[in-house]
């Protein structure tokens, strides 16, 4: 499930699901070519190249709960952040504008999209089904070491640490309830939640340099909206 | 079973061997962004356009006894053709070429890559695994139908033609050995092999326009061995 909805995957199958992927990257790569502009290119090839190796970080991460916070948030940084600060960048870059105007975009989508992804792996944890309209656990029941589970792990009772471990090793669901209450009594939650709004607040930082529009303004309600969503 | 060997897919599981694929497409895009020639991208953005499209043909015709032999030789023009027409123009293209050149040599990619993919198609039922490096029957397998098993299909007998089409729609390898039968007897490998002859043949032609130098030799013995291959 994903935005309350059934994914692609379920509805006609991963080969069918894999190969229209790529055809809607191949048109994406189309549309980047005919803007004949050589940095626009580098920046996605780039941003595209980090954000694969990401992907296999996140891969050689799973089921090992000797993952640090250090490596979580390196593997987020390639991952989700690396997306939005390209997305945020080529904007300023297609509408011409110097350097540091470039850079200070760049850090503002970095910023964003790591408050994205903590508070992502956050609601994998928090939300009802209903509200985040995909499964929850979805990411203990794969084994992946996110923030909220490693906190968990770090600050609950040996008890609750020896089974948190033991679930990212195996992966599955059998013991969600008692891992939920884990994350609560040790505020993993919190504790994710506070660094996803330093994050934001440091997005936000960045937007100084623009002069005010309704588009900063945009992007301003973008940040505060990336900590506070639900689903 | 690729080459004689373990593909990466049983080796290390899909997801690894899907984000390495990932991985390697971006770093094989960052190298055509630093060439800072728009051509080449547009010709490679078009070509992976086009090749996704012909994988989500091929996902199509896929358990469909009803595939003409136009739409066949339309999926491996989209697929193989286009990739092998992508390199052989852009060999010209980087080398300063001009138009009927370059032209040129995406004709002789276009008739190797048909070629290549007519072969590999008869190899699939003609090899023995040791030679191919690969399964026998895996396209019988998964119900895809390709010319030597539709030529067979609409020149075999009644009960032959009822086995084909039936296995097409089910995959499958119960009947391997009549569809093999089959094949030998309506001839449809020797079939299959002249339609690749004539494609080696019109690649050779337009080789012509190229002044004769040991790398036009190359390309022709290239042309000739697509199709006698044994593996």
């Amino acid at each position: 499930m994903r935005r309350g909805r059934k994914t692609a995957n379920i509805l006609w199958g991963s080969p069918a699901s894999v190969l229209v992927g790529d055809f809607l990257y191949s048109k994406a790569f189309q549309l980047m070519v005919a803007l004949e502009n050589n940095l626009v290119l580098e920046v996605l090839a780039d941003a595209t190249n980090v954000i694969a190796e990401g992907e296999v970080m996140q891969l050689l991460s799973c089921n090992d709960p000797e993952t640090t916070e250090k490596q979580y948030l390196n593997t987020i940084q390639h991952k989700t952040a690396k997306l939005f600060e390209a997305a945020a960048g080529l904007g300023a870059i297609i509408a011409g504008n110097c350097e540091d105007k470039i850079l200070s975009m760049n850090a503002y989508g970095r910023h964003i999209g790591t408050a994205f992804q903590l508070i992502d792996d956050a609601l994998d944890y928090e939300s009802s089904s209903e509200t985040l309209g995909k499964n929850i656990g979805d990411d203990l029941a794969e084994g992946k070491p996110t923030l909220p589970l490693l906190y968990a792990m770090w600050n609950g009772t040996e008890q609750e640490s020896t089974i948190i471990r033991e679930t990212i090793i195996s992966g599955g669901l059998q013991h969600l309830h008692e891992i939920k209450d884990a994350i609560k009594s040790t505020g993993a939650v919190r504790y994710t939640l506070k660094l996803a709004q330093s994050e934001a607040t440091l997005g936000l930082a960045a937007l100084e340099v623009l002069p005010d529009s309704l588009f900063k303004m945009a992007l301003k309600e973008l940040a505060l909206f990336s900590t506070v969503r639900k689903s």
